[in-house]
This record gives C-alpha cells, sequence and structure tokens, in this order.
C-alpha cells in the first residue's frame, strides 16, 4: 500500500470543504503542501489560503477570473491541469466542498484521464451537510429522520434540463439540502408544497456558512422564498427543509 | 471573532471521516490534540490514532467495549463526557463519518445541553460520499444526476419504524447511497425494484472504505442481494445505486 501522504499522481482534485480554511482534510492540506501548481477559484479555503501553504512558493492560478464564459472556462481548466501536469508540475486543483458534489470534479478527472494524465481525488467536507451542522442544524436524527437529500437547486423545477423528481424528492420522509438554489428557491418551495410536502416544514438559510461572514435565517417552507428575498441572501447559501431544521 | 484553533468548549464532537487517518480535518485533529480525554469507538480513525495524537499523553477511552447493551452504551457515553468535562477536562468524543449523519451526534449534543455542558461540533467527510469517491464512483455528474440521497438502511422496508418513503426514493431521479444496509439489502433492493426502479441501474459496494482491507464489488440493483452474500459483504459497508456507479 502507498503511503497516503506520497502523492503518486501529478493532479489532485482536492475538497477543500465549506470555507473556513482548517476544514479541509489532512490530507488535502498535505497535498497542497506538496503541489507546485494550485489552480484555486472563490470557493472553498482560497481566501485563507496562506493558512494552509506559504504561497510565495507556489505557482497559484485563480481559474475564478479566466477572461472566458462559463463553459469555457471549464476547458480552460482542464487544459491547464493537463499543461501544467504535461510539463512535470504537481498540479493541486483546490475545488469547495467536495469535488463530486456537483463540482464538476469527475469532468477534471475526465478529462486528464482522457489525456492520460493519472489523477488522484481527496474528498471534502460538503458544504450542504457541514455549513447546516456550524449552525447547528442536524441533518439526520434519530427518530426524526432517516435519509437526507443534497440537490441543485441551479435548474427551476420544470426545466427541460431537470434531472430532478420535486414531487418524489418532497415525499422522501427525510431532509433535503439545497445547495446553489437562492435564485429558484421560491420556485422550489412552490414545487415542494404542490407535491405535499407541508407549507409549515421549518426551514433555515445559511449564507457564507463557516466563514465570519456566515448569516442564518430560520423560517418555514411556506415562507422560504419570501424570506430570502427579504434578506437579500446571496450565494453561496444552502437553505435545509425538514423537522431537523427546527431541532 | 473566536480564533478556530482554540477550542472554546469543554466537550467536542469530531467527525473523523471514513477510516483512513489523514482524511480528518484539519480542525478536527487539532481540538484531538488539545484534548485530555478522547472517547472513541471502531469507527473513524481510531485505529490510527496515533498518527493525528501522542496516545501516551491522553485518556482514551473505548466505548465500543462499555460492558452494556446498546441503547445503554449511549447513555453511558452521554454521561462520561458530562462527567469528564465536569471534572474539567477538555474531552473530544471522536466518530466515524460525520457527527450529523446517522451518528447520534446530536443526541450527544442534546445531552451536553440538557447537562449544561457546552458542546462544539467539527464536521467530518461522511463515508457516504467519500468512500465511493476514493473507490472512482462521484456520487454526481453533470448531465446525469442532480442530487443524490444518503439513507440509514438499518430498518428494512416496511418496518414499522422506518422514516424512509422507498417508494419516493425509487423516484427521486439521483443517486442512492445507503450506508449501514448490509442485512437489509436484498429487501432494500427490491422495494427500490416494486417502485420502479430498473434492475439494471448500477451499483456498486464497498466494504471498509478508505483502509487498507478495502473491497470493492460492482454489480446492478437486481443483483445487488445475491452479489453481497456471494462476496460475503460485512458491515462497515457502502452501497451506491444509480447511473454514476457505471460511469
Amino acid at each position: 500500500m502507498n503511503d497516503p501522504l506520497q502523492p503518486i499522481h501529478p493532479v489532485v482534485l482536492i475538497g477543500g470543504g465549506p470555507g473556513a480554511w482548517d476544514l479541509i482534510t489532512v490530507r488535502g492540506m498535505r497535498r497542497l503542501q506538496d503541489a507546485e501548481v494550485i489552480l484555486a477559484d472563490h470557493l472553498g479555503p482560497t481566501a485563507e489560503l496562506s493558512q494552509l501553504v506559504d504561497v510565495t512558493t507556489k505557482h497559484i492560478i485563480d481559474v475564478s477570473k479566466l477572461p472566458y464564459g462559463k463553459q469555457v472556462a471549464q476547458e480552460r481548466i482542464n487544459e491547464l491541469l493537463i499543461e501544467h501536469a504535461r510539463a512535470g508540475k504537481k498540479v493541486a486543483r483546490l475545488k469547495g466542498g467536495d469535488p463530486y458534489i456537483f463540482g464538476r470534479g469527475f469532468e477534471e478527472l475526465q478529462a486528464c484521464a482522457e489525456a492520460g494524465v493519472p489523477c488522484e481525488v481527496v474528498p471534502g467536507v460538503t458544504s450542504a451537510v457541514s455549513v447546516p451542522a456550524l449552525a447547528g442544524v442536524p441533518v439526520t436524527q434519530r427518530g426524526v429522520v432517516h435519509n437526507f437529500t443534497v440537490i441543485s437547486g441551479h435548474l427551476p423545477p420544470r426545466h427541460e434540463k431537470s434531472l430532478n423528481d420535486w414531487e418524489a424528492l418532497a415525499r422522501t420522509g427525510g431532509t433535503l439540502s439545497v445547495i446553489m438554489g437562492v435564485k429558484n428557491a421560491p420556485k422550489i418551495a412552490d414545487a415542494l408544497m404542490q407535491a405535499g410536502r407541508d407549507a409549515e416544514t421549518p426551514a433555515v438559510v445559511i449564507q457564507e456558512g463557516s466563514t465570519e461572514a456566515e448569516r442564518v435565517v430560520r423560517c418555514t417552507l411556506g415562507t422560504l422564498g419570501a424570506t430570502m428575498r427579504e434578506h437579500e441572501i446571496k450565494p453561496p447559501a444552502v437553505y435545509v427543509i425538514g423537522e431537523v431544521a427546527g431541532l
């Protein structure tokens, strides 16, 4: 077995956690310290990167500032990973949360694989669970829920490209944690209520969780849209819908 | 704002991650190092605790060996947390995965709160996501799924105490990741198929993920029960059902 401290791949995709620098894993921190090139965006612990590594010795590329449109930027990120790996550099791609939870991490891994560049994945703490936890909301509780669902809210219900069955999601019996769903919150709440989820179901909204800028607002499913508008909630934010939000 | 490195509570519940010692968060490791008493069970990084702290300087209590029945053991854990905190000790409760994902963490927090003992929670990497990730299975992938559900499989479908609606869970459109569901796997697979989930849906089973003892078996929803029996899969194990298991 390989020593887990020794990276064996030229590219490593690292889940950086929800934002606070010390919520990255020990493995993630060590891989960052070992890297020569770090591709970071505005999510995860990027703002506090100097707590984790000596930034003066690293080539740090802020990929959130790439001068491209959204789709093209992802392709350019893939190219940069491969280019620097082929140049013999140890490359770390620092991502917010977990690389495989709506992070397009698998796309980056596939791009590397297609280019013949081996790539390692280091899991991270997802904001969908940790941000509520840090605000005092457990996504599960014994005797209350036996499942929870993490949902990307980037598309509204009934959008032709949406892969979510909101009728089923309303009836799982579990907690729902929605990320990337600020803009579509009113439509998502409506879809869940139309499918039978009680308007009185407790809800909690957390903006910029785990950081100094964290804001927490409690409401119900019925008042979610209005509450978020009233409090001018902006991304990144998570909202949790379910009995656990009222514990 | 408090320095996140300085614990401000006498008791801290720490998510230790799936098993490999370096998949705990930096905050979790530092809280362990700062603790005087550590309550650990057989999950998470306990077997490799000496990689994280100088175990000779800690009072380590293996709560998985408490001479009680299962229910009573939890009550005794709660008591021990409170007793040591009241004795002026800094107490860490090390748990597998994340404390709030089917970990009874909220119960421990509530017990401390009722006793007037402040308690901090440090999120962890959940095995429901990280174990598949380390085995190459992303729980989400763009264009394939927009949600995933983590389910406790400790009760079979239609059990009077089950809080899972398996009909709805079969139709979310997303990935299902089941933990604590080894024994009930055949009944869970049947319930999902009866509710319309295709028997050909890819599945993957991972036993003791992230550790040297890791075993990975690929199958389909239709063959899940037989495959797990044939390979003699034992807890702790995770299984993932969904298109992502075939990527």
